[in-house]
């Protein structure tokens, strides 16, 4: 049971409806998942969110799929099952096999094994890692 | 400043070594980075450390530099200065560029932002996200 | 499930029954919720805890309905269900309407976010923001 | 150090640039912290980032004050160094004083305490606080 | 429902049985718990796992209980309710008492508190605890 | 650079000058570190932490040095470098060896590990393990 409930199509304000209305066209299908219709009660947070969400997963220097399984780590790290399991859901839909998923669930562990190993460590990070910079500065 | 010392080349047990030597013959460098010189002071958590890292990040269903984004975007959700860090450094290795890194840690970002939301509103997971299975039983 | 049992009013130590009764007197209502039904059994942590709670949450600084709300965002960023909704419960009892309810979610959200974004860029503290004192010192 | 260089105003792109001037506008002063600085490698994360964050913080059912309270709280819970002192410097700015941020962090304090305590005892949550809903529905 | 289906016996591959008879053996029961029912879909993950369980909680500086209240508290830490159960009932088949499981609540409660009032003070560590080396060098 | 000035001895409240003048007895040596120099601005929550602190660390049903382990292990698994380094001089302090601290980090390491696995596989408690109550019903 969720801390509000969940909207049903006939009680969206306009322009909650507007934003269903754009998932369902940007997503084929007439389904709407829970977690829209919880936030649908304050439709300022569902545009702002669903808007921030079509520009993040859109294809880019990554592809969307790459993008998906990334979600899918964090929501991992964060404990957050709804997440894992409607981003495991959309990582399939774009072509996740089961192999690619028990791997990257592989790699989430492991991570966080060494995470905690290198803070516990207090390890400092070695000159080649840290001063350099990531990004050449532009001219 | 390390919780334990930094481990030189001449510290180490025979054990240790070992693993220093193939940690240099699997990355082709000389240089052994500060963790597993600090690690190094456990000559078995070292070597399980190592070995299983080298197994985990090998290519299988994934790629190397997919499972090194992977590592990456947990590291920041654990907030682990060193492992961002060093992982970083190891996906430029393997080819992530800068406005990848970049996305990458938008959709870190993202994630995070909606694994609270829905922790927030409870949402309960979709029939169509849960009780179907993600890998089909074997005959 | 529990990972201990409930107890019961008739199976408190005397100096749980006295926290019981304390709770009682203080909140109005003759319930006792489960979490301290939980932790009686261990009637010094179960007594240590109510006398922090009643201190911290008493008006001071910040108005009582202020720090129900905070202790919402913190227990929605540490994951623990059972605190956000009876912390919710309080708040709304407080005076939380659904719009403030719906609005924070929104700030732990976004701060989520920008906490991930900020630790994976790793930026460094501005002078603005450092050195300089949250408090004066006393003369 | 930052894992991206921090960029100077010459540095920017033009999209990133209408960002700075509008950053500087809305907060009526020349300096552009250091965060933004980062994240203007990434001109269309900049812009969402810093859009949504405007739209988040801006009065409405909650006043700013609270609004940055909560961002504090939440980044305290997440370890973000930057944002802690960032968002506890905007705080101040909008009149927080030192006895409340002392009591925030108590508050936080005892958050965190009894979110473990709840959730090692795995206390189940009271049909008082389930159920119910926090948002009544639309007639 | 886990998001991958739980092997029964006759579902595993052999790589996986082998480890399955492992767990037997070592264990003294027959039964294999979910954990690696679900792990068994990959069979190297599962046997790196398990391999590496076996050596980390084996006898060694410190006693197997200990190393399983450990186990508990950092699960509490992470917010794990699958291992929180598991291995509490792991410390209890090793004789952890219903008094040692509550005040080791009491101190992860309390461990939870201070690690955020340290961490929202930003408290600069001590000259005592810093520098100085937790290993002294070898010879 | 904490958020609040380290106070002096002189610089204290006569309520935060008691507490010390406590630290100081209970400890058997003059220093006290910075943690309590921060807290010592809001003298109401030192003397409560400091209370409950000796409480909660006193021998029990664990004995000292085992719960400054369970200390240290929180304080890694919620990242905070201050606590990670003055409970583990306490630890020291009260006979953790070199050896000991290093199998610590194994065990969190390891924890961490599964507890990510445990939670991307979303793995059903056992039913040996949930319903079972881990304390016994007072007759």
């Amino acid at each position: 049971m969720s801390t509000v409930p969940l909207l049903d199509d006939d009680q969206l304000t306009p322009e909650a409806a507007a934003v269903f209305a754009d998932i369902r066209a940007v997503r084929g299908t007439d389904t709407v998942n829970n977690f829209w219709r919880a936030l649908a009660h304050d439709p300022v947070t569902l545009k702002r969110t669903w808007e921030s969400l079509k520009q993040v997963m859109a294809p880019g220097a990554l592809d969307p799929l790459t993008k998906e399984m990334l979600y899918v780590a964090v929501s991992v790290a964060n404990s957050c099952e709804y997440c894992i399991r409607s981003h495991r859901a959309a990582a399939r839909a774009k072509g996740m096999t089961d192999a690619q998923f028990m791997e990257l669930l592989a790699v989430v562990g492991m991570a966080s094994e060494t995470n905690r190993l290198a803070t516990g460590l207090q390890v400092p990070v070695d000159a080649a890692f840290g001063p350099e910079s990531a990004v050449r500065e532009r001219p």
